[in-house]
């Protein structure tokens, strides 16, 4: 290990050049230079984003100095006064140490220096927390997450100003605060800092950086392998474990984003102290691709709302500026630019001003969204989550397909999910959490108990539920140990699919889905949805689609509640929906539609079940005394059987643009859907009027290496594994078929 | 009358040389000229907005050229193949001539000709049309109204190529098709053309803009003054009568956008062919206050829901393109530079390529968004809608106060109501209209049944309800007859207010409502809102508040219906409204509040009823069949008793910003709502746990021209007239007040 500081002083001279340049701006000829010797010294590129964003913080900062910083003894626990400040504080003296950094200014270094030895006063003088978690030791918060959070913020402001300062302050801070806290944080709290657990990894950053920041080797190596240095726990082996190989998060997108910030900051320490680990190229780039994937698992700049989400979480999430920064200068792709311009703001940091300058270079180009699948699990093998998407657009379709393992306590019964977006809109939606986060009247802003009655329930998502029953009986650890198997993927332009198999969500139940999103050449698309129950003894089957917007027109005969509402069951989510309409006796095989309108767009679902069917509308909000739910829709098609097949195609089509008063709206070309089995394969047939169709065939065999071949108008089709998509048209040119599929086991 | 062109030639000659520029631009060095030339030539500005707008156009004519233009025997009614067809072709012609005009080039003539020579052959073989609506002669469309408004787009057409084609082309045009169809509008449609209203201002704009292209000044005479000349009917009359002398149209903006369009392209006309008649002067400016008053009656660019409105609409509506380009050529006004700039668009004409060249040249300013009062009625005395807004910027708040007449047979039965926009969102809304525009399904286009079921009824907008009814008994014609009187009006920056009565709504009820809008010095603003309601009988009176969001919490004892909901009501809308919950037995003089969040700004309103009161929670949908209805909704205030007044303060406040993961809720800082009466004075108080008070004055007494004068803490207050407000701070300063009133009989 070399000595070295978080920021190699290059960049600093690189930054100081930069912000000589910011202070002239904004100060004119205060700092005594001529302009003319501005304009003989070799300009740095211009960075308005990086200049603006100190700007931002020299605001906050004097407010700050001006305002002065109360450091109060600890007493409460999250969202209160003393909770509050210290987290503020904490980002204080990093914003402080930064501006110090770019600017030159002393009064900055003073201020930090100031804070923070305040802290080293305060911090010998304290016990445990008075309302500590007693599994989360800590003594400035109530838990010990938020005390290594703000330790990777200060020391990070420390780092700054460190060989700047008196040496007496220096050794204040760090025998009074820095090093017992990181002490405190390792040695102090093993169950904490040797789990493998998005806990444990801010731990392992606040030690790790702190140790390069007061060159303590030992400290660096406990950071890194554990207390032990075996290896068996410490940010190494976290990174082995907690993100997939394609660098998916098993919670998701929403708790993804969060885990990915102390990772990424104290791998960019180690790779600008420690070069030789080449830490970012460590475990195949895991690190780079899940910052890449977190932006992936985002639609129209929100992530993803599956499990635990706050749906208005998305790109412009603090976590994602470090990210993409550190991601940018280790890569310089362009494509990355783009979203740090969306985000409108940069780190204040050398990886932010790079950024910066990169943009106003114009070099940012569109972020590739794509066609994905990430796999899921440490060793890739516990399902995925697959991403189909119509164009490389953030605005056009995107469907997801939820065949992923539990993801720990904050997962959902939702496995074989379906999400669909369009047109820059939720069309069948994930309720996400229900939570308003630090709302306090809202449980003190924690999860609400609906989360658990309903957001968390199978039936509040878009996958089929069993007689009225959570996956897993609703227990997440027995959830823990199962996941789909994925029986296809397919990633080919405007005819792209996917499929999975689950056998353990109910017991006797075999769950099989195959979704596809096929292009129709520039007039919308369609989504394919074919959702196959198998099972030896009866049951009840409810695939309920939580679609947005208004409802147009549907075929099915509708019987309105109109005097009298009351809820669609007893429990497991059931009881929060209120049945709104029932269409019974719809016959089997019988093709149906329902059309609705989102925004200026029209979707149009036809839906064929292979046994009789009622069909409900619900709405949500029966059981809910304190008016935590929102008012939600769904439809929910219901069948009574052994075996089920329920086969769904979406069309978005149309117009309804009120700027222009211009109305298209037919109800979609869908003609027909069809289905028929022939040699074991199940061929799932949309024909439209114009003589196009698109097949969908699915093998009854799920065997992933099975040659098929089936002769079909003639033309004999061959194809390997259960999935299979072939396109035709009106004129007698062959079909065009997609390119095999690619399984599991491959 | 002198022989002029629509456009006058110099213009023409300007446009023809900025489309050399543009046809440069786009076909290389194909027009032969080379650049120098072109460099010495005195180029013009550049107008990049009426270049793309010109280009768009150009795509959309060459492709009807490759298509064909289809000329169909008129069969179908509106909706139908033959009429979207007919509709089509006329804007067809229109764009056609617009494009030779700027381009000069001759396919586009030829193009608009042909066209034209089809229609000649075609219109003198056509009777009435096979469809046609008795009251409504017309032969192309099923009504004369869509004969008029293709006459309007084609006589402009024409008249950009009439000068360039050959005498016969002309002379077929002309008297086959151009002058039939103006008389037929004319003498052969005399219910409609001398009908004040807005069918007859396209009839008057057609043959008037016609008569000025053929130069038939007796066909112009007729358009001004009516058949008869007689000046009882015609345009001038119609700008007499149709709007108010603060240019508001009754019906409201969502009408009032479309109205504008005849008035203004025919208006045009007149000016820049009788430019004596100095017809943009004509009665105080009157459309051009129009057009500038259809412009402040929307909020982030959608106009105010109020009446029949398809709440989509807004600034970027077609007909707002003509008036705001037309009123920018005249009056250079910058700031109507801002709203085109929204608008993206320009309108291929002189004025348009004016106004895109002031935006090139960075003329644009922000539109004036102010606090304003409309008057309504042709004399201006039939109430007003009057808009209270925090800033000149249109994305902070807006009260909207309607006190207007009813506004024909479009018009609700919402005397008195309120809506309230914040934070770019509607907080406390309209519900607008109930239909899909155009949309087949939904009773083919039309309004529904549920906009006259719920839509317009009291109980579905933010005004008191008596007895569970709607006012004048959901008649319009007897609304039509009554409109409220304007109590107040004071338009003090931060601190206005408006006040409004109206007794004839409910039999023996006299409404009073007072609000205010009252900025708190950069921490949010307050709404304050009295409604007094006063009778001899005792009667149920309901205040509805449309909120929008999801409620945080509320100090009322609501007792949720979790098992099973009911209707609130019989009739009168309220048959829609389930009951989702109930606080029974709320003390009189009880202050109570209810919290919402809506996107990341909590809205606290805390009441003070003076009588015993039920709330009740209320969601739509009841005895909706075919999903015709959103689902929003309510609270309602309920006390029985002969007088009751309700006190309403709402408060903006707080942050929920997910970014940032910052979170700042407290529940507003209202301490109190008082109401005290001193000498015939009621004083409502809110006061703030700061010591800072606002009361609101409003005497018993309603005549405007009475002086009052009372103590409070030792201070005397003189004002004039029923209402006054005063702001307090906790020092011992003065308490400052707003100046004296202005009701409508000053």
């Amino acid at each position: 290990m070399r000595h070295a500081s978080l920021l190699p002083s290059a960049s600093v001279a690189a930054l100081l050049l930069g912000a000589s340049t910011l202070s002239a701006c904004t100060e004119g000829t205060a700092t005594g230079q001529t302009s003319s010797t501005r304009t003989e010294a070799s300009a740095p590129a211009p960075a308005p984003l990086f200049n603006a964003t100190i700007e931002k913080l020299r605001q906050q900062i004097d407010t700050r100095m001006a305002d002065g910083v109360p450091v109060p003894v600890p007493a409460d626990a999250g969202g209160g006064y003393t909770h509050e400040q210290h987290k503020l504080n904490g980002t204080t003296i990093y914003n402080a140490g930064m501006l110090y950094r770019v600017t030159g200014e002393q009064k900055y270094r003073d201020f930090a220096t100031d804070i923070l030895l305040d802290y080293a006063e305060l911090y010998p003088t304290l016990d445990l927390h008075p309302q500590v978690r007693p599994s989360t030791p800590s003594r400035l918060f109530w838990q010990g997450l938020n005390e290594a959070v703000w330790l990777v913020y200060a020391i990070q402001g420390y780092e700054a100003i460190r060989g700047d300062i008196d040496a007496e302050a220096r050794e204040e801070i760090e025998s009074q605060l820095i090093r017992p806290m990181a002490d405190f944080l390792s040695e102090g709290s093993p169950q904490t800092f040797d789990r493998i657990h998005n806990h444990g990894t801010w731990s392992a950053a606040a030690v790790g950086m702190t140790g390069y920041v007061i060159d303590d080797e030992d400290m660096v190596e406990k950071a890194l392998l554990g207390l032990d240095r075996s290896g068996e726990a410490g940010f190494l082996r976290q990174i082995d474990l907690l993100f997939s190989p394609d660098g998916y998060y098993a919670e998701g997108p929403y708790y993804q984003r969060y885990a990915l910030m102390p990772f990424v900051l104290f791998a960019d320490a180690i790779h600008r102290n420690d070069p030789d680990r080449d830490i970012f190229a460590y475990r195949d780039e895991v690190l780079l691709k899940a910052i890449r994937s977190t932006v992936q698992l985002s639609y129209a700049g929100r992530f993803f709302p599956i499990n635990d989400a706050i749906r208005e979480k998305g790109l412009d999430t603090a976590e994602l500026h470090y990210g993409l920064a550190i991601a940018y200068d280790l890569t310089e792709d362009p494509s990355l630019l783009s979203i740090i311009q969306q985000q409108d703001t940069v780190v204040p940091t050398q990886a932010g001003h790079k950024a910066a300058q990169a943009i106003a270079a114009g070099k940012a180009e569109p972020f590739p969204f794509r066609t994905l699948k990430l796999r899921d699990g440490a060793e890739g093998d516990n399902g995925a989550l697959m991403i189909l998407r119509s164009e490389e657009d953030e605005d056009n379709a995107a469907v997801v397909f939820k065949a992923t393992s539990q993801g720990l306590g904050h997962g959902h019964f939702d496995r074989l999910g379906l999400l669909y977006f369009d047109n820059g809109n939720e069309i069948v939606a994930d309720y996400g959490a229900a939570r308003f986060l630090n709302v306090e009247p809202k449980n003190g802003g924690r999860y609400l108990p609906e989360n658990d009655s309903w957001a968390k329930q199978t039936v509040a998502h878009n996958t089929l539920v069993v007689d009225e029953s959570s996956q897993f009986g609703a227990d997440w650890k027995l959830g823990e140990e199962h996941a789909p198997r994925i029986l296809a993927f397919n990633d080919t332009p405007g005819a792209s699919y996917a499929a999975a198999e689950i056998g353990t969500a109910h017991e006797g139940v075999d769950l099989q889905r195959a979704l596809a999103l096929v292009d129709r050449e520039g007039e919308g698309h369609f989504v394919i949805d074919i959702f196959r129950a198998q099972s030896d003894g009866s049951h009840s089957y409810d695939l309920p689609v939580h679609f947005k917007g208004q409802l147009i027109e549907t075929s099915l005969p509708f019987d309105h509640a109109t005097r009298n509402l009351a809820p669609l069951g007893e429990d497991a989510g059931y009881q929060h929906l209120w049945k709104t309409a029932k269409a019974e006796e719809v016959p089997a095989g019988s093709l149906n539609d329902l059309s609705i309108l989102i925004e200026d767009r029209f979707y149009t679902m036809n839906f064929l079940v292979d046994a009789p069917m009622t069909a409900v509308l619900t709405r949500l909000g029966a059981n809910d005394p304190n008016n935590n739910l929102r008012s939600e829709q769904a439809l929910i098609l219901r069948s009574e059987a052994e075996t089920a097949t329920y086969f769904s195609a979406y069309q978005a089509h149309g117009v309804y643009d009120n700027s222009r008063e211009l109305t298209v709206y037919d109800g979609g070309t869908v003609e027909n859907l069809s289905r028929t089995t022939i040699d074991g394969v199940d061929i799932f047939e949309l024909s439209e009027a114009n003589g196009k169709a698109i097949r969908l065939l699915f093998a009854q065999t799920l065997a992933p290496s099975m040659d098929h071949s089936i002769e079909l108008d003639g033309e004999t089709i061959n194809w390997t594994g259960p999935v299979h998509l072939v396109r035709t048209s009106d004129d007698a040119t062959a079909p065009s078929s997609t390119s095999p599929t690619s399984g599991d086991e491959q």
